[in-house]
């Protein structure tokens, strides 16, 4: 079951770090800059699989905390593994668990050897460690792996020092742990917005020689302007011929930021999450449905968006959906961010082979002027 | 803006009075026998209109009373009409808004002229009468309108014979308050089980020469062989030559014993409701997905169904998503069960076509051994 994981950048923008890439999985080669739709539950939320398809999708995360506690990764792995389970025959990451054990579960004990936490679900206790949480992502069988970290707040220079020696160690017992010769192993950069510490989280990954390392502790609290310092520092840091994964980033102004800085990968709940709150991404900024100003507005979200959605349907159906709490308000709206992310995706990827990058970021990035820190 | 409705018999089964027809509508031909997927508030639940399509779904019912409280039927005529706002552009059926009074409004005071309700939603005080009725069903554009009538307890002799006479002045005051050429309304006959009441009404609304007559006041707690017993009834009285519709019915075995005794339009929230009651159809009855007995069963919902959820997903994974409340998980209920009917529906119109529907309807049925009551 041995697989050749392999990265060969197609293109390199002249002006910018933004980089055309080949990752190759079991499941399908991987055409980066990608951002992946977050399935946490093993579903990417109100959209069918070959839906995803039809947007354009390629990589789609999960779970390893929800799946482990739902319906548990046994079960998974007995039922042929998380692609046949909920048949999505592209590439998977999973995450470690290691962020939702410190975000969701109501009590967690952390020691060096790993966590103990309670489920949210009913309270129940159990422990990730490094071992355990190889072991369960083995068990859902995802094509890319995370180490098991621990994710400080970004910004207490003091514990995040700390925390880095536990995570270090514990990526490197990740390593050892892992039996698997058909995933890939990413590492995880920490060091919240610690340069030396960045660098020095950075160099010991390094080592271990991994198929590709993400920049975590980003996106939970630090500015935007501290996020985009941090991924120029590490943009000629990581090895170029690796992917970079920029890990729970999904804002299209941090898309972009990110592509300009080197990253390769993203992923984040943010598009089925807005469509939740009856909210469409729009080019620099968003719309509320339910706003009563659409009550009678026959044009679409977007009347340049070529979605389902914005094809079919006007904002005053959209608003009438999501004020009776129609599940296909929810099913519309999640189409329409999830193509919006993933059309920014292959717009810059486009530029980026055409050596545009710079001025399309130029001209995107324009609309959202609070955040237009650029490398 | 007139239309020239015709309904053409194409077949008729030799041994039952089982017919296939074709019913001409503005938005095309319906084949019938046929059943209509309901879209109370506008949209069938957690299904596109291209899925519906896609489905074989032909003809929609909607609610003419939620729709009159949200979004609003004059709000839905500034935007184009029902099939524009809903962008289904098959043919329309809506009902009169009367049963939604009846079994939804908190209060209501019903005397000659209408019906004073208070709204579900906010507790509002609104009036229904005929006209209304009539005014709001033209506001929303549909193919094919329903006469304002009471829905009386089928088995209370004396208050359903009272009844016919206002549900027959009501009718009258339908047809008088019409005004687009393009919309054909149909009669309901009333009477509860009561063969000289249903043989009354069927009478006076046969002498208003109307484009279609519905059965109504039925499945609304009399016993299935009394509703069988109604149908029997019915069938040689009303017009060979006109469409006949069974409100509000949708159980498997009811379609079959239905088209048996020559119904030739049926609607039912039964496909979306069970959907979200976690319920899948199967011949001779249903599963429910939350059901333990399905958490490592990679069995499809059916075997033999060729639907999206049954050639792509297990019942383990299915039972995974209801559980976890996943609206996926009630997505792919909607589709089996909505296919589940439209197949059924799709099998009954080819066996009348081959002078087979006895033997079709008798292996049917045998699956339903507590309702097999056949004509």
């Amino acid at each position: 079951m041995a697989f050749e994981f392999s990265f060969e950048i197609e293109a390199e923008d002249p002006q910018t770090g933004g980089r055309n890439g080949r990752l190759a999985t079991p499941h399908g080669i991987l055409q980066t800059p990608v951002f992946a739709p977050v399935g946490t539950q093993g579903t990417v939320k109100a959209m069918r699989p070959d839906e995803l398809v039809t947007l354009g999708a390629t990589l789609v995360l999960s779970n390893t905390y929800h799946l482990y506690l739902r319906p548990g990764d046994e079960l998974v792995r007995d039922l042929g593994g998380l692609h046949h389970f909920m048949q999505w025959n592209g590439p998977i990451l999973t995450d470690s668990g290691g962020f939702q054990v410190f975000s969701l579960s109501q009590t967690r004990k952390i020691d060096d050897e790993g966590v103990t936490f309670q489920s949210h679900h009913d309270g129940s206790y159990h422990r990730f460690t490094p071992e355990k949480s190889i072991a369960i992502q083995e068990n859902l069988g995802a094509d890319i792996i995370m180490a098991f970290d621990e994710c400080p707040p970004p910004t207490d220079y003091e514990y995040v020092k700390r925390s880095l020696v536990r995570t270090h160690a514990w990526a490197q017992r990740c390593v050892a742990a892992k039996t698997r010769g058909d995933q890939a192993l990413f590492g995880i950069v920490q060091g919240g917005i610690f340069p030396d510490l960045r660098a020095q989280s950075a160099e010991f990954l390094l080592g271990l020689d991994l198929p590709g390392y993400a920049i975590g502790g980003l996106a939970v609290g630090e500015s935007k302007s501290e996020m985009y310092t941090v991924l120029d520092q590490m943009n000629p840091i990581l090895p170029r011929h690796k992917p970079r994964y920029l890990m729970g980033v999904g804002a299209p102004e941090d898309l972009v930021n990110g592509v300009l800085r080197g990253v390769d990968v993203f992923d984040c709940v943010l598009p089925t999450r807005l469509a939740r709150h009856n909210t469409a991404l729009i080019k620099g900024g968003k719309l509320n449905l339910r706003n009563a100003r659409f009550e009678r507005d026959p044009l679409p979200i977007d009347e340049g968006c070529d979605c389902y959605t914005c094809q079919t349907f006007s904002r005053a159906y959209l608003r009438h959906l999501v004020k009776a709490n129609e599940i296909l308000g929810h099913i519309l709206l999640t189409t329409h961010n999830i193509h919006f992310l993933l059309e920014l995706m292959r717009q810059m990827r486009e530029a980026i082979a055409a050596g545009q990058l710079r001025p399309f970021a130029d001209e995107f990035l324009q609309h959202y002027p609070a955040v237009a820190v650029t490398t």
